[in-house]
């Protein structure tokens, strides 16, 4: 770490700039007749020293990997950070902030993720931003950890989040403030912006714990700090940055709407303008011009845009320190290059195992972990981790170490029992840049991360989940544990791909689609139990590289056309191949697809989607959850309407409608023939 | 509160006892191959003293309404609780015990409610208990005030919660413990299993914070004790009861798989059976008989079964005390008993508005308000509250007060935003009886506490979900605050009633159907903005009372037989209509259908179903979310396939395809007519 110092400051045009922000963010939320003006009021203190005076940021290149990252965790308060991003010369032009919450405009409601214009993540659902923080933090320690040298500190910034009194009451926060206390993650520092509001009142209403103490107890040094005192703020900042192996909280006592002669500290300030008259009446009292709205005074650019030069300043002096870097350690300074362009390794494909046939088989989760350590191997930007469930979901790296407090070199990350903390510190660290990053939970818990899932699919980061477990073929643990309206739930998030593989080929083929997909996230759906390695040359059948079109012909009808297709995944496509010999010996030519991935075969050419499900030909879908998105495909499903129940799997499978005699009687009703 | 001393203890039989328990849990899990005996064994001697000489509890009747609660949030551990429980002398026959895990036992892998055995609460998706812990100790402290009186403890009761580590790393457990700390519920009494092992090994590989400290600072009283010392844990117990207003967590530092020479404290006793060797070997460390499995010395019983008579007399004194508080407050002693039967008052149905019809209209969420309070005024054990939106979800009931440290009176509850807390809480509530408890969020942020959602359907408790916001008509918030897949992922659910209302006066017939279930949860899902109260009689629609039925004609084609069905729910119903007018001027004799939920629905006689949905009538239809589900209703929908966008609401809804156009030209296109 560096810095650790108080700048020297400007009261007087640093007072300016602060109610330029405030002028701003009141401007636009009252020509959007919508908006939050009250966080970006009180908080524009501290944010301004902190862009203004501590940040290393480059507005001129928001993508400069060095650079120090923001996330406003209290993503309500977006017009802190547009006008943050205006007045410092990124590219946000003032007509953007006119456009406030306007179709198609750069300054939507809350942050959306765009990194050309310096936003860095999308937040506004409270906690994930703190997550994604903590997450950035971790991706940068490891980052340091690989490719700093001695002389050469070519990653040493920190991560900056403000959070709200909301983000530190949702659960996510918790989870990942104690993660950043384990890891020690010094180069984490969150301003925590204690209003004493929140949208139902003042906060005492649902909220006295002490957060300080709870922070200190995850082994964070906490600071406090009128939020409005810019040079205690300063003060404090310098402290974090000094803080070594602890990530620092500073709690900034703040007003809600500062300035507000009526509506400072009252909670119809947070989610509302203030309206015409009180906006006149704020900007009177903040000395500022009542009109006209969107002003900005020179002065305000000329010290705001100092950033420009100074940015352009500390990036060239970090580009000078690569070329030194490049020169003495050549193949380093390629390897970083590499991974940031987001390169896998030539050939890493022709690590991914090949699995012979096999009847009695193997569980995809256990295909599943031989084909990662595998990629592992040849993928050295390749990290990841579970909830508390490294062996049972495969997702451990053999041979390389954990992550731990001091010792940032492995690759096995433990987030414990904490789904929710993983998805979002997993968004934090794709989001960072080079790191191809993976988590692991049983399916069902997947429920417990879906607010981040959903993130990494609104954002499209390509984010890798292991869900192992992945039916009622879970057996004893019973119903808790048994995932079955999971596949339809993931599937209804827009951009996500949830893949479903039959076998170990098709899993391995799985790991290939999933790491190549670089604009969006994609969710591995896994067995618990074994199922055969299916002998697709010895039968004819198709290969598992069908897998890329989302549903390929695994077995084609014994005499053409087909009277009947089935379609399955993952566990029931062996269920499917058996029904298809039972149904073809009663003279039924039957097609089985494969289907492991709808997103990807919905992507797939018509013609393509008309030739492994021609038009005309009935369909019957088989899949051990709730049949809802099926009837897309087929006209009938033999699917689970209910929860399951706890008995060894293959009685659970059975007395559940799993059975080829259930599939059979389905496929004959279809046709007419029971 | 009551007690608070400690019992007088009988160390010889007590020791028996123990490891009655930890042989049980043993042989248990070695019968079934599967389970998990490592916390059973560490925990017996906590959970022994805690069973045996602390909770007044009743084996033979668990219904009991004074009975002392225990929740088993480390579900995982259930052969604990079923080991309690027979020993205890429960409905818990040996014969189920041996069927440890089997179809149809009485013992599945997790507990799952069976409340006439004394199993509370379904546990195993870790946090989730200890929210309900939380849920039943406030439902406790507000039935109290409700109805004691000066001589009338009638309600004095503790409720007991294990947790493991796993509990406590879960978000849910840091949001239930801040607000129980904050209400002061010191009826609350945790024992936390702190045995330093989770599934990946030790804890210290992703815990290492100062969980003790965390709870002191959610203002909590935290003790802690050897968990093998029993006396030392009776001592804690007794201190815990006499701590007044604060709720207690004691950290019993345990082992593992205590007394298994080669397992304890090993990760690998976590989650696995012992093995036949390592089971004799503990039993002879243990000094129990290792042959036959299964045994239960007869002392043990004696000892244990001592409960049913104590229990009988605890109740039989309540119930003496209950006999004069009959005498002298009968109005208040019928109105308890009509509570705990679960009924609502005598024409609590006539208190529901009609609304007037209103081409301007009235936002769903704003007459599920007026809805609510009218009901609320009428149904005095109706409660509830929301994540910190009360205005948003207008959930809050007016003329009463809030829920507050020191005053239970109220009937709002302020969860503060912590979605996943109040999805526990609710289902704690719920579960403790009397009370009907609603909860209102976002619809978007149902996410959140959908692991809370699945166990009440789970566990069939009608609880009621109020989620507001409920499309990309929510509008300038943008697509973080915007629900697309939503309503797709809750109708997944099984059990889960989705209930989109599409106007005022579906709204009311919704908060009807809401109530008159007592089988399951239902979710309301509600406009943020106004749509049109439909002219039912002017019109000569269908009335509302349709919405009983899931799905009804509500305006019949022009002519009959209709050529198309249009289909749609909540505010897209106001569309089909406007679009049904320009079809029928195009000579399409259309029918609309409102189908406000799937689930009502599939429930009704086939007849009636295909009097609303025709077989070889087209359908269409239309729903501003995924289609993911309709394709089992319809052949073509207008859905959603993206995330949304932040602008005006008018301009996303428009801009995103919800058009009469678009409706009208799916339709044709539909019929072959484009």
């Amino acid at each position: 770490m560096r810095r650790g110092e108080v700048p020297p400051m400007d009261p007087e045009r640093d007072a300016l700039c602060v109610n330029a922000i405030r002028a701003l963010a009141m401007d636009a939320v009252e020509q959007a007749r919508s908006g939050h003006p009250g966080m970006p009021m009180g908080m524009a203190d501290a944010a301004y020293v902190l862009w203004r005076y501590f940040m290393r940021h480059n507005p001129r290149n928001p993508l400069w990997p060095n650079r120090d990252r923001f996330v406003l965790s209290a993503g309500h308060g977006s017009m802190l950070l547009y006008a943050l991003l205006h007045l410092s010369g990124y590219d946000m032009p003032m007509e953007e902030i006119r456009r406030f919450r306007q179709w198609g405009s750069a300054t939507p409601g809350h942050p959306e993720y765009d990194p050309h214009r310096g936003v860095e993540v999308t937040t506004g659902p409270l906690g994930q931003g703190f997550g994604v923080g903590v997450g950035m933090a971790l991706a940068a320690r490891m980052l340091a950890e690989r490719f700093n040298r001695p002389g050469f500190p070519v990653v040493d910034h920190f991560v900056y989040v403000i959070a709200s009194d909301g983000d530190m009451m949702e659960g996510i926060s918790h989870e990942a403030a104690s993660l950043a206390g384990h890891w020690g993650l010094g180069n984490l520092i969150v301003l925590y912006d204690d209003n004493e509001v929140s949208i139902d009142g003042p906060t005492d209403l649902a909220f006295t714990e002490d957060v300080a103490a709870r922070f200190r107890a995850y082994g964070w040094q906490v600071l406090e700090v009128d939020g409005h005192d810019r040079a205690a703020v300063a003060q404090a900042l310098a402290e974090a940055q000094r803080a070594g192996d602890r990530p620092t909280l500073i709690v900034c006592h703040t007003h809600l709407a500062y300035g507000s002669p009526h509506k400072q500290d009252k909670a119809e300030a947070h989610g509302a303008p203030l309206g015409a008259e009180e906006v006149r009446r704020t900007k009177e009292r903040l000395g500022w011009p009542t009109e006209p709205p969107f002003h900005v005074p020179e002065a305000v650019y000329a010290h705001m845009r100092a950033l420009v030069d100074l940015g352009a300043g500390w990036e060239a002096e970090w580009r000078a320190t690569f070329a030194r870097y490049t020169e003495a350690h050549p193949d380093l300074a390629a390897e970083w290059e590499r991974w940031w362009r987001g390169e896998l390794p030539e050939g890493w494909e022709e690590a991914v195992p090949i699995f012979p046939p096999s009847a009695d088989g193997m569980a995809t989760r256990a295909a599943s972990g031989k084909v990662l350590n595998a990629l592992a191997r040849v993928i050295p930007h390749l990290v990841g981790g579970s909830a508390d469930l490294m062996e049972s979901t495969q997702t451990y790296l053999h041979g390389f170490p954990p992550i731990r407090r001091g010792d940032f070199s492995g690759r096995n990350i433990h987030f414990g029992v904490r789904e929710h903390a993983m998805g979002a510190i997993l968004n934090g660290m794709s989001l960072y840049g080079p790191w191809r990053v993976y988590g692991g939970t049983f399916l069902v818990f997947s429920d417990y991360m879906r607010p981040a899932i959903r993130l990494a699919a609104l954002m499209r980061r390509p984010v890798i989940y292991v869900f192992t477990h992945d039916s009622i073929a879970v057996g004893e643990d019973g119903p808790t544990h048994q995932p079955v309206e999971h596949l339809a739930a993931l599937r209804a998030i827009p951009n996500l791909w949830v893949i479903r593989p039959a076998d170990a080929n098709e899993t391995a083929e799985a790991w290939k689609a999933a790491l190549r997909r670089t604009d969006g996230p994609v969710a591995l759906i896994l067995t618990r139990q074994k199922v055969p390695v299916l002998d697709r040359a010895g039968e004819g059948w198709g290969p598992a590289e069908g897998l890329h079109r989302g549903a390929y012909i695994l077995a084609e009808a014994g005499r053409l056309p087909p009277a009947l297709v089935l379609i399955a995944t993952g566990s029931e496509v062996a269920l499917a191949v058996e029904a298809r010999r039972v149904l073809e010996a009663e003279g039924i030519p039957t097609r089985v697809v494969s289907m492991p991935c709808w997103e990807i075969f919905e992507a797939q050419p018509e013609d393509y989607r008309r030739s492994v499900l021609p038009p005309g030909i009935p369909r019957l879908a088989v899949e051990a959850g709730v049949p809802d998105g099926w009837f897309r495909y087929a006209e009938a499903v033999v699917g689970l309407e209910r929860f399951g129940a706890s008995a060894p799997y293959p009685e659970v499978y059975r007395r559940l409608g799993f059975t080829v005699e259930r599939v059979v009687d389905a496929a004959r009703r279809l046709l007419g023939r029971s």
